[in-house]
């Protein structure tokens, strides 16, 4: 396909260096859920610049609906791994046995041995009542501060640092332990830390829980269920190098 | 703050080259919500990048969750506009008299000029029924998806492409136009084109409707609500230069 002319200038004008565009693809391809961490501080300089990072992240109506509290205290840490460990027990029933010692088995320490974690929530009463583009799909000021979190990540991979994402809780005691008051929505508890190494890949995929779902299996045409021809998929796939093509 | 000697080692092990991670933190912090695109295609190379870093976001228990429909067809784009049109002249009602006309001026246009949009949706079936991390917070596969609408979006930015997301719309129109099944649920609508240029700030920042929120309004310490001292937010600033601080 030959660019235009004008896309060509847009492009010559807007889009980054090789070296500073491979940093961005690098975070997104090497950034990993992290389970394990070492307990050495964090230092405030590069917490700092990975918060300001959230920070920047898009919002509906520029909302900017987050806050992060930031968790070291042991007590209030131990008190959410006894939960989070209730419900993961909890949660092992619902796989088949074939799996369920498996699921067990991934580890939830960082709750705990993380020298700190990052409560995420969202305002929903921040900037508004009337936010632009927050009157149909009220979820929007959530999505806003998942886009925050991902924003995090990115940099506080690009920094060395590792994150790691606890889902297994319940928001209710979020609320309890943290004080969050109604009109605020839990959204993620990060734990955050500096780590041994980074995995090659996604622990679930390397241990074969699922594999990786290419671009033929993710992408439609004009409507959803409708696949592009093979050509067009070869064309997709025509830019793709190394990591990013699988 | 001194770092310790296994911090020291694993962050000189992890950390990106300053070129590399400056790609990042510029992706951050140069992304912009645009508005108004070039007509010139965007070729299936530069779509099929931004496409792969999507893929490769976050996802509870590995589900990928994620689909992107892509929208060419002028009629189906034109009917999604006229319903957009009617929910933005509804939604102005909400806004006091002094910003209803600015609101108003808000652009929609890129459902109709920007060479593609694109429907991303979230299959709440995927590799499921159980899903690792699922179990108390279901809507963690949404969150999911909108961590791949993040990716996509730095990525288009480092590419030197444009992304717009509209949230002026109803779940249910978009189900009838891209007949979508119950069991997804459509998460976001983007505009991809090339961009004459990428703005300075954020445009409701830029129009002064809302101000950016700094580190002061945004940290909490242990509990949410309680804001850390004067000093600790000194020490979280001191890592910040230039566009990272404000």
């Amino acid at each position: 396909m030959t660019i235009s002319k004008n896309a060509q200038q847009s492009r010559d004008l807007h889009a980054f260096t090789p070296d500073l565009r491979d940093g961005v693809y690098q975070a997104i391809l090497r950034r990993r859920d992290m389970r394990s961490f070492l307990p050495d501080p964090v230092s405030p300089e590069t917490l700092g610049r990975v918060l300001a990072a959230a920070s920047h992240a898009p919002s509906v109506g520029y909302m900017q609906p987050w806050d992060f509290t930031i968790v070291r205290n042991q007590e209030t840490r131990q008190s959410l791994w006894r939960h989070v460990d209730q419900e993961r027990r909890a949660a092992a029933a619902g796989f088949e046995e074939s799996k369920r010692e498996e699921y067990l088995s991934f580890k939830l320490e960082g709750i705990r041995e993380a020298p700190l974690n990052l409560l995420v929530t969202c305002d929903t009463k921040k900037n508004g009542p009337a936010v632009v583009g927050r009157n149909t799909i009220r979820e929007m000021d959530v999505y806003s501060v998942v886009c925050a979190v991902q924003n995090l990540w990115l940099a506080a991979r690009a920094e060395g640092l590792g994150v790691g994402w606890v889902s297994i809780l319940r928001n209710e005691t979020l609320r309890e332990i943290f004080k969050i008051p109604d009109h605020v929505i839990p959204v993620a508890y990060l734990c955050v830390g500096w780590v041994k190494e980074f995995p090659e890949d996604p622990l679930l995929r390397a241990i074969g829980w699922l594999p990786y779902r290419p671009m033929e299996d993710i992408v439609f045409s004009e409507t959803w269920g409708e696949r592009p021809s093979s050509t067009e998929f070869k064309d997709l796939r025509s830019g793709l190098k190394g990591k990013l093509g699988c």
